[in-house]
């Protein structure tokens, strides 16, 4: 058995990696941290984990935590994580970050993005955690930058496009529609439930962080450099990310050829799946999985393609993924601990 | 006082004609129709009514109903209402149709995404019913074609971009979301409960039918045939559509030009509101209210603009307008009956 | 024109008022009080109310306020209000209290609930406003205790019954279920969306303090002391409370004989509307309006009423009682700015 | 590997079973029927068993299925259950039956209630498959009658109290409220998402059907004819039951004592969980599982229990629970396919 922590096991992706690490046959989850929770036992915290995970929290110590754990999440803000994932490192501990901390590559714009930057030489060594594109530099990797959300909905949506460079690159937008639990638990008053039912808006138009994160996975697919528009909108329910995806086409094309290219680019995927031609995907289809489930539609009116993309921000977009990350570096089956259904309804 | 009709009351549309109508100082309610029932009070039907609206509904009679009402509102099914509008016309009535048979003035667009037209003499004298673009041509006419609720959000979004030149008319993006409501009130599995709450799609992808009647609208304003990209989701709540805009400019700009673009463009308009720079509506913002807020991003990385229009799809989006429509041509005070607000939460 | 002000109009009691308020026919509100948003108009707060109220918030002042209102609606949390009241009072304003501060007659079961009471002599001249109980009271008062959101619900479901002497008073069983708006608008992580959402739960069971309130109207009523079971459940909606009500009948009777008791015991009562037998209330039948809807039923095999009370906990429990007292103290017609219908859906 | 079929696989309850047994390590689906989509494959109906369950639905038809499976689930609709699982028995399979059916012992109970019955024989061969109170009858049945979901709730959370002879038995009421997903899938406008979202409402006052069930058993564990008020409510949410259950103790008692009796009455049990003192269950601990978790309070003002118990309607109220039924004749480990936890948020 994996003896694995989880930092900052309190919040939602902590939780949704309790509830998928819990019940995953090759681990064995030895310490789980918490600062305001330190000294309660998990299940006295959150009473669905009553008989399934009652192990006490403790405060963050890298020292004690090193000796139990062989590998760590890291749940924690971001600018916090990069010293924890230094710190585990340094103690032998294989690390998934699950903040935003290692996922640009390149110091600068990270700094731009989100703030100083303290930790470059491990910027470079971090593996960027989309199986997907990056499978076996993840299986090598001792750090991985586990994605965000809305970047693993929108680069897996857009991928094979700009892989068989079917597209103008100038004319790329993402419109995406998030669930509410993407924002985290915070005491947050904009979240609070009589603030979000019944209602949809738009947020951070064209500053969301999410951004740069699109670019640098859709840049390197491209070879060169691509900019996106990118909106994410926030939807009254708990779960679920649906990415629309639009771009111009520049040579002749038909679904049919178009459909094909993503069930070829796919094909060995065990978490993508691609709808039939003419069908799209709901984010109930994938809520509580690993799943991407993509469809496609070409407008011959205007020659533009038009893909669907939705997956679970907690699962696919952040806890799932950081597992399936783990399964890879492990050695273990890649579906490992993922193999449930979405619940209907 | 103006009497009126609802035809086809029980419906979402005719329930909210009801609400707004019972409560219109100008206007009493005369008669109310539905066929399944017939002969119950209202008030028996929507006990929200009682001691608001008890009047007997009855079946459609236009001989009788002509005879209690001056002007009558269509809430019927796509088909059925072109004969019922051509009946009341006949008997002297001023008709407010808010379906789509009036809304599309050629012809063969109609019959390509609807069906046969059998009226296309009204088809040339109804007048498009949105009080923005075609105030005095509502004024004079005797019918009117009230528009969809997609369309009234999209085309009042893109209108001064178009009419001040400012975009590439081959880059428009309309990515729609909708509550519920729009569906209608029919026995559809697909739009129970338990198969919309806590997730979102896209529906009709490419092949919406509000598509035509927004391109009908956004060529009038640009004087040239424009395509649009149109994509309608499926929001899990009860009414609101939130409409995500965008367009690629074809001349320097900024976003103060551009907002002051919408602020003047609106400046004079009862029912749009624009937003302060850096913000953007919330659906409920605008929720029962007759509404239509704006909100204005420009992307200078990108060249693009980015607009956020919000509407409640039963009030601005079908009933309300209506409302406004009866005030015009009818010479009352144009926001007449529409001045509530939203009520949060 | 009557001035009045709200003192803490930002939260969701204040926010309702403002609604309700702003539209009234016969009110100017001449003063908004907020500590945290001063200096701010409240259509920058609340874009909803652009147009329709963009008066500048201002720090809570008396004497300043004083000058301006001589009706002040205090939507403050308990404890502070009740010496606000008193500097109101002092300078010749009248008071409609929203908090709990003046709601229980005696003293000591405020202080054995709330806390200590700093005003003993306003608690005896205090009127507690449940029109349809006191409404001489309300009509001659310089301060009302404006009803809790429960009692209000419950007591108007159980009075008919009381005063009727038709039930055993060791019997009496409360069950309410409350949208979320009726915790108010703080930064409380147990109210998050993503807390709330797709679960009900009963909470303080037993020890709601709504408790002694419904015990001291009912005891009045009843004219000895009673006790209740009192059980309040949160449920995933915005707005609305229902309340089911349980009692054992003490001679025979049945569902004609009861359903009459509560036609004739509401009969001229504008806000309570009684469902036909074999009916029961949805609080969307309410939503946003002052009416309380009730449903009988009678199980002659047990011997048991079972009464179903719906209200608008913003509305009728809160901020639109508030209204309909400030109507009844002024003079004016008692329903005036409260004749709204529920929107459907 | 046990070859299973689900009879009427297309509805909620068939749904459930799908995903829980597409789980089950000892199981092997190999028969899905559905009348009205026989010849597609589940996955094609219901894309999220894409990969997981792509088997064809087919037809009604005993003698095939027969040969395939040995042991049966029933999801047909009350009075089509009785005689399919008549020929399922004739064919030598073993049968779970979802519908009430077969859950009142007395026929004439049964026809008061549902109509007439045709299996008189078997309706004493039954067992009543709640295993927490049947366990060694349902190891050795050919037949269970699966309880519903409303009865599992409310009895589980009596039982203690009833067996202890706690309580008067004259005094028990049940109020539940149940998530959507309870009424079905069926096209009934009354269950459209627009006409139960925000809003909650009673249903079936007095008049439930699962009334007398819960009588039964509560009689069984008493030993003498009990009668129970039960009121169920709608609420705006998918999944989840919870019921607060209200009775008078008969002898002086305090919390501890009764909170020890729930302890110690469920200790065994897998599935059904206790709260601590002064801490109630939320659906949202129990979503997706088949977990009954109970609170448990002791008013000492009146001398009353309050106990609140929660349930994912689908799980633990109807096909988790069949599942369970399963590994007990099969002679499973009870909890096989069982074992997950609530996801969270």
């Amino acid at each position: 058995m994996l003896n694995v922590a989880i930092i900052g096991a309190t919040g939602y992706t902590g939780l949704e990696l309790a509830r998928l690490l819990s019940a995953h046959p090759k681990v064995k989850i030895s310490a789980l941290t918490s600062e305001s929770k330190a000294g309660m036992s998990y299940s006295q915290c959150f009473p669905a984990f009553k008989n399934k995970l009652d192990l006490e929290l403790e405060a963050l110590n890298p020292d004690t935590i090193a000796k139990k754990a062989s590998l760590v999440f890291l749940c924690l803000p971001h600018q916090e994580a990069m010293e924890a994932a230094k710190d585990f490192l340094a103690r032998g501990c294989r690390v998934i970050d699950l903040s935003a901390d290692f996922r640009l590559s390149a110091a600068e714009v990270y700094e731009a993005w989100y703030g100083p930057h303290r930790c470059h030489d491990l910027l470079k060594e971090a593996a960027y955690g989309l199986p997907e594109l990056h499978r076996e530099q993840i299986k090598k990797a001792r750090l991985i930058a586990n994605p965000g959300c809305y970047p693993t909905s929108c680069i897996l949506g857009l991928a094979p496009l700009i892989k068989g460079k079917w597209i103008d690159l100038k004319t790329i937008h993402c419109d995406a529609k998030s669930g509410v639990s993407g924002a985290g638990k915070k005491a947050d008053p904009s979240i609070l439930f009589c603030e979000v039912h019944e209602g949809v808006k738009a947020y951070k138009v064209g500053q969301h962080r999410h951004t740069p994160e699109i670019e640098q996975e859709i840049s390197r697919l491209a070879g060169e450099k691509v900019m996106v528009s990118f909106t994410p909108h926030l939807i009254p329910m708990d779960r679920g990310i649906l990415s629309t995806l639009y771009a111009q086409t520049i040579r002749p094309t038909d679904l049919k050829i178009l459909h094909r290219l993503y069930e070829d680019f796919y094909k060995e995927e065990p978490f993508v799946r691609i709808r039939p031609s003419g069908e799209f995907p709901d984010t109930r289809d994938v809520r509580f999985t690993n799943y991407c489930d993509i469809g496609v539609h070409f407008d011959d009116r205007t020659g533009r393609v038009v893909i669907v993309s939705v997956i679970d921000n907690l699962t696919k977009g952040a806890s799932g993924q950081a597992v399936q990350n783990m399964n890879l570096m492990m050695g273990f089956n890649e579906t490992e601990g993922l193999d449930s259904t979405a619940p209907l309804p």
